[in-house]
């Protein structure tokens, strides 16, 4: 943490500033330009709220040199990591492909989704139970019972089962049916969600929130690994910004900056980024292409009748094509898919 | 619910979605236009995914034409409500000012805060117990205890409390101690917690979501409304921008577009939108003067030393000052402070 | 501007970026903390791109701790300019009105706002002549015409007048007719039309780009002082975010944080960040309550039939309603309108 | 065009509308649903200002039902168009790369570049001779010096050429010396000079606005096809969003939807975007695998003492190195780089 002083500060001005500091167990470095004072803050910042120090005289700015997670920080952990999911080993080496539809909706309709998508290729399956919608008039999922759904799914083709949760209820339920959770961009700063999740002994996917910075999804992330577990995979799914032509803006520099900034394992959802099926997959090639170590992607059996998420979901038959077209982009990087 | 043809759309596309509408138990009207043709559907859409029609050929486009809110919709329910809390009407005719420190730190800073900011003119006590932090590292509240304190607060000083709930149990224990409850910016799409915020009996303060729009918000409070609890307080915070010179970007044209869309009170919180002390009070009469029903604003008793939010909590000084600048604006609009 | 290295640095990266700064003729200032060492630069960073240095091995950070404006920073010109227009000195101690049509449409239409906004209370006249249209099939304006009729209309009233400009034509056509000249929006970073209007010896009232930081906006007025021009007037008009149910966001917050980082007086327009009439006056009064000195709005004779802007331009009747409505909120402030 | 009334408008409300729709020449489509009365407006919108009826009594949208744009959009072109620029064709079938300084410093340091990128694969070179900068105390390029030294880049290596212009001046100077011209983001909005483009008779890059939606840019396109000049690039480089990891968040999702939305050719900028060379490799790759036509890439001798854009420079290695990659992704979709 440095302290900038504006130009001109006065001398009490500065040693009110260092006093704070040295009063709290810490020391200071300082530093006079030519132009403005810096005081460098030496020793555990965690003793003292730094904040308050831009209300003194003439303090111009407080800045941060370092960043607050640590746990899920490549400078501190710089191997990536591979989280297992079922027999499925999500990082460096594989691109894994989590399918199924937005919101589980029957018993038959979800082994006809397990059984199609695991023919193409993917590992996961993925299958809303909990749905949390904008509407209070939306569906709003099957819960428990929808879970049971993706046990069987499991037990008849193999697939590894992931599931949002959105409660303490639905991840005691998850526990018992699933391999994986998933907590959803609404969800992510949900500090109380994500310290239920940490305890839950499951990996869980973490989806970035629609106006987080990555630096929140990083504090995020740690809230979950502070509870004792790093099972943490990450999953890029679009931000908000002005543009209206897609549902979110898909980030996909993020995925760069993410693999410099942290050793966790990230996926994209090209589907609820975009918000139309047409566009997932370009989408889902550019993800490969950059390096992403998965993809989430909505598929549905019919998808003009789907009761979520229609308009985002591939049908078999585009999914089963895309994921042969992905086969050659995953050969360029040595990955098997 | 329109649906727009492409220009040039086939028969047998038009007569396709007509068909899934009809099937559906609705009806369709059809327009003609030079360039395209436009197909309205008539009935109760809650029985279709109207968001499907968008897989059809030819279509261009779905449209809404009305709000998924309804319970909280001005053009259903045009006269404002005014929401009682203790022995407070929020709404028309009054400011309300809510005051108090970001977290409840110890029963002595809580009951010093809560005379000074009665005597200065607050009508409700705020006291954050429960503190959503964006790292796990940050003081996390006092939980129930602080709960207390704030009980011991309304009982010494008269004045009407609220605090910030971020689970069940929180909102259980809130129930013991609290007149109000508050949802926050981070928990405002937690549909489970607006569900349980809905059925806790209490009047609820809905912040809105650092990335939500308006409409968003109002579909949150529909979430509680449709709970059978009408006690909303809608509180605009600031939103997410690319603006960093501000913690978020205060939206004060929401207040006179939420006059418009809902009958709702709402109150704007200068400390968190701004984020420093120095631009609260040009924004909080700012509110005022464009109508806001009340300000929720963080005072502290030593803010170069508070544990949280420091930099944007008010001083005793520098609080009852503002009410007093506060007054006359208030007598202009002829509402009592 | 001060340079953070990664935790682990090797001295022979930090002797690289030492020997980078010092081959340039600037020293360094080094501050080893716990954690990371810092390099503090010192002397004139005109000298070199230290933006470079984010390049070199083991650099983590560079961060600027000075703006990089000057002539337009307050910590360097403490005392508030006021800029006169006409007999109309904008600044501390005034409410400063400019309203008018967004187009001039006609000689007649333009005489009969001109003495409409005259008698209501405004002392600047405006009206668009060259109009900055998103689609090119939308009306342009009356370009030289329209500023002759700007001139006539000043000398009947007696009112100042601005008019937009947008090319260095249009600037030398409104040396010749009119009182001011306005940068839009869209041109808030053509570098060029900043120099030209630094050229023109005309005051300049200069909005802030749609996505533009304050510290941008601040940037592009030097622009325009470095020509040696410093008669600026900054106009807050909306920022572009995800929000759709105004047209723009208007930044009301952005009043004290200009008020503290710049000596230029700042004015705000309610109708362009707004978009509808309906909202105009809740944040005509909520700009004048946070200190702004000045409104720019738009009037029109018959808004139902405006050719630009119609829906957030105000009648006669509720422009003249709403000046009389702020009259006491500038009393409040000690100010005449 | 349609107008949505509000529920329970009044008959004379709707007659209202319907009255100033057929005052204009065009003619209604009154569509009676069960909540509201929608009116759809039959014939040429150019007539009239339909933003109008926003005012009008009991009017509660007014919603655009087609594109303003018709000259660049893909509804009334089906098939992709190629720009021919030097013997380089962009569209269909190819790759084309773009590459070169961010600035032009010196003729020996273009010279070197030019050498560089043509061996590496590049078929354009790209080099700035007037730099819009943030601040005005940087350097803002060799002006026409700097055009000079890319025609003898383009008589030495053969590679087609193109330059940012500013001004007309510019534009003037630019048709002397390059192939082709590009307007900066900055300046998308900045009508006459899109016009001023449209006249000049080279082909022309458009970036996208920090700020503009994929609406506002095809509309900028308009303006120059407007002129006469279909000869069209669009360049994705990033928009302004709340995220600061990456200088802008490039929206790669914007490929498939101008593909569907336009036939005119998009490429993309992954330096600009990014800020960061050590993020442009993963971008540049994503771009090709969701089909961009081709890509903008700055490249420096010595990205460490570049006068402009150091950080997000490729050396001459690292750009080799990128190209070399590139290859098998262009296979994977039939084009040639």
């Amino acid at each position: 943490m440095i302290i900038v002083m504006k130009p001109h500060a006065k001398p009490a001005s500065i040693a009110a500033v260092t006093r704070y500091i040295e009063v709290n167990g810490l020391s200071v470095h300082l530093s006079h330009g030519e132009e403005v004072t810096i005081i460098g803050i030496v020793g555990d910042k965690s003793k003292l709220s730094t904040d308050n120090l831009i209300m003194f005289e003439d303090v111009d700015r407080v800045m941060p040199v370092t960043e607050s997670y640590k746990l899920s920080n490549r400078k501190f952990h710089p191997e990536p990591t591979a989280v297992t999911v079922g027999s499925t080993a999500i990082g460096p080496g594989t691109l894994t492909i989590m399918a199924g539809p937005c919101a589980v909706e029957s018993e038959t309709q979800l082994l006809m989704i397990a059984r199609a998508v695991k023919d193409a290729g993917a590992a996961v399956l993925r299958g809303g139970a909990y749905k949390p919608r904008t509407s209070p008039y939306s569906f709003q999922g099957l819960e428990e019972e929808g879970l049971r759904y993706m046990q069987k799914a499991k037990a008849e083709t193999g697939l590894a089962t992931i599931c949002e949760v959105v409660s303490r209820e639905a991840i005691e339920a998850a526990v018992k049916y699933v391999d994986m959770i998933q907590i959803g961009a609404r969800n992510m700063q949900n500090f109380i969600l994500l310290k239920e999740a940490g305890q839950s002994g499951l990996p869980v996917l973490l989806k970035r929130g629609l106006c987080s910075t990555i630096d929140e999804w990083l504090n995020a992330a740690e809230y979950i690994i502070a509870e004792g577990n790093p099972r943490i995979v990450l999953c890029e799914r679009g931000i908000r910004t002005f543009e209206t032509a897609t549902r979110n803006t898909l980030d996909l520099s993020a995925i760069p900056v993410l693999k410099e900034k942290t050793h966790l394992p990230v996926i994209v959802d090209p589907s609820h980024s975009t918000g139309s099926y047409k566009y997932v997959p370009a989408m889902a090639k550019a993800a490969v292409a950059c390096d992403a170590d998965g993809l989430m992607i909505e598929v549905h059996n019919d998808p003009a009748h789907a009761l979520s998420d229609g308009p985002q979901s591939l049908s078999f038959a585009k999914f089963s094509k895309l994921t042969e077209e992905l086969r050659p982009f995953c050969k360029l990087s040595g990955r098997s898919l």
